[in-house]
């Protein structure tokens, strides 16, 4: 592996499409600075990317914490210039209007847009700076859909797609990619097999064609980071081949 | 004037397009509640209103307060049935998005997107108990497009949006028509007419067909509220004719 | 009933939408212009409408034949002032792309499209010179989603939506109203209700809640007449309150 | 050079983007058949290719003549077999509405639409029989926006984007990739530079920035191509770093 002097920041570097990301990532010679709720449960990755010879820097962190997030990525470029900045934290709840507290409508927006919104304009302070660099965001079905009984996520994701589209417009001219992942499916992890299986029972996940693996995710952001600025896309829409849409 | 046993809330009653909502909706035969954070503000609608033998209550309303928004929204429908709810406060900054504090963002959000919500929900509440009823909810251009300089105000009305998505879907089947009305264009009023003068020169002004009317906007949420079950609306965009878009 | 010095052309006058359209704006005192392939079939729409009082000119029409659409549009306005055009030609089909011949694909494409473009422009020449106007098009679900099996009728209606739009973008600044009704629902015909009655069994028509009547497409369009001008909207996308979207 | 078993068929191998495409699949092992209208101008391309170890087939193509294009697919397969099929005719015009011909909009519809549909199926012909394939067309920013004088032009853009969205979602699950390219800015050929430049004066051409490099729109499609089944991505928009949207 050639290692670059460059850093990615994975915030919301949860057990699937985060690590991945973060796998992918290292293994192109990036030194990792992955942060999540509790940073105890990254040991696991870290021993993987180490053990492929890889770099990454593991850290406790709450992205809703404005100097939380700051330090996280002044200390990530500190290390090596922070090239991108990926933001990957979910919060996907359902309930009927009804049932919607506000404690959860606020909650759900904390974790899912208000702190999409502190880690892209703090990665964006560092790389104005130095004139380059690349902020992407984790987007669903739901950033572009308000279903039956998502008013809570799908309020967030629609404010942090709007985030995404207000920087990626400001900060495109100043060299710096902005793009929205969206990922229009469920993403194959313990949790979503469990409640497919409890819904459409066993043979629904005989069809592999219908989840989408974290690594493909992993993917679909080293195509937006290799894209040449002179044709850069915003959005990414991504489904596996056999989903419905 | 046919008087009706029916009340329509207009929470963020300003002087433009709130006042112009009240003055259609009691010229209609409705009772009026009437909420904006300064309720003393109201006197003069109140007065106008009655002049013309209209029913108007006014009260200061902070939006972003779940009881002041039940109370409001129980005390209108204890008054007369809450018929239709329409949440109209905004909430318009533009700061690159380095200058963007966190406190912005979250108040914008609070204003135009958490307090619509509450507003979306308590009504709902009422009205799914009773069978019936309208909820609408201004936006802006806003809305659909988040704009350089536009992170938080974006953020929150497509949040805002989404929470009305969310809100029509579960509730049109239940027979509550929720809408969102998308204005297009500058709304003709003092602030407005400055910012363009300061921006533009007076010539500016002298094309009324740039700014959309107040009165027009409350003429769309009765064409809104008018339209049979059979053919409801979610989104209505408006413009002036003269609008390029 | 007040006789109004104005005219409508209906072009695509079939036995539902059209005939409500018709109906409806005679109601209003309008003179109006009917045209369908077999004029003959117009009889008891004539019939009915005469026998309120109002006033029809029936004829047959190939939407496709240049020559024929400005015959009727000019001898519309030789009536009394073409105040609004409305098209409603429909050419709904289904098949899987390898049995889509080129014949189908064609075909579609001439009646839902470019007899559009030709009404449109016809009836933009006159209104033109007039300084005033309304010019509608019907749209459907298939205006905005191109969904299996529908490479032909969606190409042509999304088609005729780029049509509407570039016309609402050059001639709205010339106070002509150009909209684009979408109506995202099956409409009660009696062909659809034998297609579902077909597809889900007699019990899917015991719902009322899931089915257009043709009546309110005609209030739609009403709607759409009665926008001041410094508020219209260029799309406006109705379904009945039970349907799913 | 690593030869693969496999052709890409280009309909509409213009100097730019066509020949870019071309030599990019070229490169990358595939046999390429090129077609364009004129055959004869494809002889640079050729020798370009042939220089580099590459393998090329050119021919005239009319690509408005069913019977020409199922020959040129079943030749390019009967070849390698069809892998890729891209489609790259445009054929833009502005006019305002009174004076778009019938003949232009017709002509327009047939290069930039009609044509598509025809290599689609056909192609999908092919490779529906195989169980594998990727279809792709190029879109531009009227494939989304009925722009003011683009009546003809937009309206044959958003009749083609139907066709492949239509073919998306009944061949995705075929595992055939049909993906949608939009181009939302300005292309770098002489015709354009020429415009341009005298439109807004020669500075505008010292900005590179806004401007797509044809050998990037070859990359963006070998983005696409090379997506894992498990994360299709249905559309791309690309635009140079310094484009306004």
């Amino acid at each position: 592996m050639q290692k670059r002097n460059a850093t990615v920041a994975v915030i919301g570097a949860g057990d699937y499409i985060g690590a991945e990301i973060a796998k992918k990532f290292a293994a192109e010679g990036f030194t990792v600075f992955a942060g999540r709720r509790n940073g105890d449960k990254l040991a696991p990755l870290v021993a993987e990317i180490e053990a492929t010879g890889g770099t990454i820097v593991a850290r406790s962190l709450d992205a809703r914490k404005e100097d939380e997030i700051a330090t996280f990525l002044n200390d990530a470029d500190a290390h090596a210039p922070l090239e991108v900045c990926i933001f990957n934290v979910g919060a996907n709840v359902n309930f009927p209007i009804l049932e919607t507290t506000e404690r959860v409508f606020r909650k759900v927006w904390e974790m899912a847009c208000y702190s999409g919104f502190l880690a892209g304009r703090e990665a964006a302070r560092l790389m104005t700076a130095r004139g380059q660099g690349n902020i992407f965001f984790t987007g669903a079905t739901a950033s572009l859909r308000g279903g039956s009984g998502f008013a809570a996520f799908a309020s967030a994701k629609f404010g942090l797609r709007a985030v995404a589209q207000a920087m990626a417009r400001e900060l495109g001219p100043k060299n710096i990619h902005v793009a929205h992942l969206i990922i229009d499916s469920g993403v194959d992890t313990a949790w979503v097999r469990e409640r497919r299986e409890q819904m459409w029972g066993k043979e629904a996940l005989n069809n592999p064609d219908l989840l989408m693996p974290p690594a493909s995710v992993a993917e679909s952001y080293w195509q937006l980071y290799s894209q040449p600025r002179s044709a850069w896309a915003f959005e990414l829409e991504i489904r596996p081949f056999g989903e419905k849409w």
